[in-house]
């Protein structure tokens, strides 16, 4: 029972400033970080819930969407996916997944959970999902939900949405969409697409901590999910509707309530992460989602010409790259992991590799957010040609920065 | 589109400095709240997994345990019932529920939800389920696993758990405890009384924010929850053992395996909450359990004969009340909910009602974490004795506060 820690073991922390030009999560802002600093309120202090009404009105906008349904749920990224699905899903329903990495394949992953019949559309690695394809499934299964990757960071792919709705609409679907990789980067349109639920978090573009997911859900699928409302025992009666949703803590008929003007106790909600996501959507809105966006791919753009002018190659399909993270081939004959090891050690810089078939093949360079800033881009592209240089690859020296700077240049002459 | 704000319309973070004396969230200790502002680190960078074994080596010591599996849920501190719960039970499982309150009715829910059995012990609410209780129902039922609540805030009860994990083991079953609400507050001896899970929150004595879980599974529990390893497609063949987990977020067979040297890619850690949760363990493991359970032990104590000498009358079994939250009768012809308005309104003091049978009939005082101070006692006393006053409740003018006090300076003075 005796509690002494000696206090040289475990000190107090002092992580490495470290430049986070991976997949993410990406640095936060310093603004973010500041809101974290911020003391607790009680959860149905009328302060707090004040602060709740406005992250889902600020949600509203950051996600396009008029959905009174537009919440955060506690956990990361996949914990929204999770509470889409086992939401919406029944055992037996049809869910037609268009993957095309990694994150795809998990979306299969959460519907089998959730004793779904899965039917796996798999494009390629480095492609995406032709809208034709989906149609073609859509039309021949019947699914009650599509279920796709908006930016898929395992690929660097980011899978066309305008027309997916409406497929959807047309064959009575739902639609569900993992937009984490690129909201507030890439444009989505939740509405104008016809999308009925999209999930995200806030450690990509939006230029904050990991740990909680921002989601939006349309009125159908609401509806969808109220047919299972269940209120918990110790809470009301427990008479409810439905076939009761499989998992307490991602109930979103409960949710959905504890957000709305009855505050039905659930979860206690995670305050600091609340603090968190309002002051990254206000960062957003600031900004403007179109000059974000702009931000976001003239990165991409100086990005992807210093690595070509440096004589590596991008991976994947040029016409679909996501702007935010940009896969790279790791040359033959270069240790891909002593590359990433020794921007690490010697110059503070992460970067990625990545999952599955593509581990070790590639390295993923993300420029996002609170990191997305000419200067951050420029520090990367000279430290990787030190790194290269020293692991004897040839490349024309100086040749990365400046290509990524005449980009720079083009734009702010324009 | 487009994103314009008023900036006015949603302003800086700037929430009133309110006390925060209900059942919890009490107030985040100041350096909780500086290090939750401190730079993010990519999740598998090195610096970072040494703060998760870090994290992992001052949970053992607050939670009294060796085992290995000691780790953090991602996500308030139901999640991590619902993770204990959904990676040991399989659909049909028998699961014996001792419950005395909300948090009892709860793990019911969560159980039923896995498509277990459950079988309900439930104590009239202010009183405990006595082991024997507990004996002879496990005798009858035979459970696989045995579930119950340590202190459970909407009664403030506080469940007698020495002997719990004997009776289990006897009887071949696991035990689960949710000791959310008492950890680093009361005594929690994880080995000494042989429990296989133990889950928490921050929120509560461990004076920090709501978000995060720690939870510690025993060598046992881990082994059967091992039985059932799936690990997701797109990181690994499909292969596994026995029934797969019913969720991916809550799959502690692979969660487990991301806190291990093999870090298995799984959710992305709430690396700020993880600052959190570790510096919290620092700050009790620097005071001390026993010095910890001792404060709290003595400002009990003093909340209670203040609260008795203004001739309020606290609620339920006074031999099993908990240290940090205590139940008070809302007197007769006394409007509850507007003392708790004006203690809010014009002392900037939140206390807490209660649910179901109890709401509106009793008030909940938690003194707990870094709320557990001698001065915060005595202001809310005092703060009580006004507003009781305007309410038109006869009370000794004083005798809250000078009572408090005299607890006090008997400890002081021994």
């Amino acid at each position: 029972m005796t509690g002494s820690l000696p206090t040289d073991a475990i000190r107090e922390l002092d992580p490495p400033a470290r430049l986070l030009m991976g997949p993410g999560p990406a640095n936060a802002h310093p603004r973010v970080l500041r809101a974290m600093s911020v003391g607790l309120l009680g959860q149905f202090d009328p302060e707090f819930t004040e602060y709740m009404n406005e992250t889902m009105a600020l949600y509203r906008q950051v996600f396009c969407t008029k959905n009174q349904q537009t919440l955060m749920i506690d956990g990361s990224a996949r914990s929204a996916i999770e509470a889409a699905m086992v939401s919406l899903l029944e055992p037996g329903d049809k869910v037609l997944v268009a993957s095309f990495g990694r994150f795809g394949l998990l979306l299969t992953e959460i519907a089998e959970r959730c004793e779904a019949e899965v039917i796996l559309l798999d494009a390629p690695w480095g492609t995406v999902v032709p809208l034709e394809t989906i149609e073609d499934a859509v039309r021949q299964h019947r699914p009650k939900l599509v279920a796709t990757v908006h930016g898929d960071t395992s690929t660097t792919m980011l899978q066309p949405l305008d027309g997916l709705g409406a497929i959807c609409r047309r064959y009575d679907a739902l639609s569900f969409v993992d937009a984490t990789a690129s909201i507030s980067g890439m444009a989505l349109e939740t509405d104008a697409w016809d999308l009925d639920v999209v999930s995200s978090g806030l450690q990509k573009c939006l230029g904050g901590p990991p740990g909680i997911a921002p989601i939006t859900i349309s009125d159908r699928a609401a509806e969808c999910i109220r047919g299972r409302r269940h209120v918990e025992r110790g809470l009301g009666n427990a008479a409810g509707n439905g076939r009761r949703i499989a998992s307490n803590y991602f109930d979103l008929a409960m949710i959905m309530e504890y957000w709305s003007p009855e505050r039905l106790n659930h979860h206690t909600e995670s305050t600091t992460l609340i603090y968190a996501a309002r002051e990254c959507a206000r960062l957003v809105l600031e900004e403007g989602l179109a000059a974000r966006f702009a931000r976001h791919q003239t990165a991409s753009r100086a990005m992807a010409s210093g690595l070509q002018a440096m004589g590596l190659t991008l991976y994947g399909d040029a016409t679909h790259r996501m702007a935010n993270v940009t896969g790279i081939e790791i040359p033959g004959g270069v240790d891909g992991e002593a590359v990433r090891k020794s921007l690490r050690q010697d110059f503070e810089i992460e970067i990625g590799t990545s999952f599955g078939p593509l581990k070790g093949r590639i390295w993923r360079i993300g420029v996002m957010g609170y990191n997305c800033q000419k200067h951050k881009v420029l520090i990367t592209l000279n430290a990787l040609e030190t790194v290269l240089r020293q692991a004897g690859f040839k490349l024309p020296s100086g040749a990365g920065p400046d290509a990524a700077l005449a980009v720079y240049r083009s734009v702010e002459a324009a």
